[in-house]
């Protein structure tokens, strides 16, 4: 059987998502949770939707994990009590604050946290009123020194939409396409006077996000004209004078799912496109 | 001559303002801060609006300070620099991450930044949603349980508005006057899905803010009835069925000043009232 975990976390005192000998990990004290509520001999292994770098946060990451059906039925011991929600309860017990578990259920069949995805919607924060900064977001909120003007911002990142070949924005990696559909990238200003954007694709590759704002802040600012990050995008080179912006204004805020009758087959389509 | 500071801090990692021999303070970061900038032989002394405890936040506190003129003037160096300029540039590059210095100004005659205020303005954070909790916001809001009624709690804390004795909501303190006016105390659900009270009063005895936070958060839950939180002011003693609630969710939001004309006044009535 197959269960769907999601949570949030604080990547600040993290090393990444991903699992490193003797470095603190959100993977790392995830599966140590699970391998320790559910009495496994190791650390189960768990698929991820969004592996965030260093620094990066999350309010709504989701992975999966497989198990035997007796092993999860452990996890409520001798009480009556649903095993989803003691394992819930108990993973939550022994989870660090700075990770969240909101929720524990069985996946729909064909369901895979990386390859079922239709999209991920991420956000960026920033500050951009250097006297009004409040110390309490400096986790998730980067300050800069100059007004941004939103507006603009909006207009310029709609010129990146779409189904597009984004090389000038990823780190090349060999035999991986670097092609990725833009459903979303606009920017607000919030209740709070904070700058925001939002960045949806179906996925995303390596520091894309963070690249992504890089390119729109001079346009912001003013340093750069509206069609720049149109420009750079088109080279299909990443330009040095892009700068990819630091993790922890970054958070992966949702990952959407299709519903239950058409899940394996996005898997499916996925992975025939994007060997991993 | 006196200037007026205007700072926020994120309360977690000081032993509260006040300046402790061998302790992490904001007065003593911000005094050591000003003394290293201004050269002076030792560190100033700084008069504060709120004496936030351990742990408590401030998004608008107020402190101001006395100098000779030719100190200020110092700050600048040899720059043609507005002096005000200098030092606020200056200090901002001295403090430690987890305070900002908002605002440096000029005091108008007969400013005092503890003694003039008409009302201070305080907000405490709740998430009432364990499943729903984001592990980003746990320096500043508290983690509850059970789900809150945010419309009960309004009803049950309009009852306690007005000048009153809040001796049941004090730490005793010999000599010293628990007679508040309590100007507004209400709650709402955020469109993060937390639970914010906000609290305005002329001003706050010790602990008092989060005492009165205590006595409707049993309301909210259904514990106790609407009428509970006045019964316990109206005993007039501190009842240990209120449970103060943790510092972490409390910040100082905001210190309001009469106009320039009726600063001086202001101050002496306060004094009169609250023997310091």
């Amino acid at each position: 059987m197959r269960l769907r975990l999601d949570l949030a976390y604080d990547g600040t005192d993290f090393h990444g998502w991903a699992a490193q000998p003797g470095l603190r990990t959100v993977e790392g004290e995830l599966t140590a949770a699970l391998g320790r509520v559910l009495r496994l001999p190791q650390d189960p292994s768990v698929t991820v939707a969004g592996r965030t770098d260093a620094g990066v946060h999350a309010a709504g990451q989701v992975v999966h994990l497989d198990l035997a059906e007796e092993v999860l039925a452990g996890a409520a011991g001798r009480s009556d009590r649903d095993p989803l929600d003691a394992l819930l309860t108990r993973v939550r017990g022994v989870l660090p604050p700075d990770i969240a578990l909101h929720r524990v259920a069985r996946a729909p069949e064909g369901f895979d946290a990386r390859f079922s995805p239709l999209q991920r919607r991420y956000r960026y924060l920033i500050s951009d009123d250097p006297a009004g900064f409040d110390p309490l977001r400096r986790r998730d909120v980067v300050a800069l020194r100059t007004p941004l003007d939103p507006g603009v911002m909006t207009e310029a990142s709609a010129l990146l939409l779409g189904l597009r070949d984004f090389a000038a924005f990823c780190k090349r990696r060999e035999g991986a396409t670097t092609t990725r559909t833009l459903l979303r990238y606009d920017w607000r200003r919030t209740p709070d006077g904070l700058i925001e954007a939002t960045v949806v694709a179906d996925a995303f590759c390596h520091s894309m996000v963070r690249a992504l704002i890089g390119a729109l802040v001079p346009v912001g600012t003013g340093q750069r004209d509206l069609r720049w990050p149109l420009e750079v995008l088109g080279a299909g080179v990443r330009d040095p004078r892009v700068k990819v912006m630091p993790a922890h204004g970054l958070s992966l805020v949702e990952v959407t799912y299709p519903d239950a009758a058409r899940m394996a087959e996005r898997a499916a389509t996925t992975r025939a496109r994007r060997p991993s």
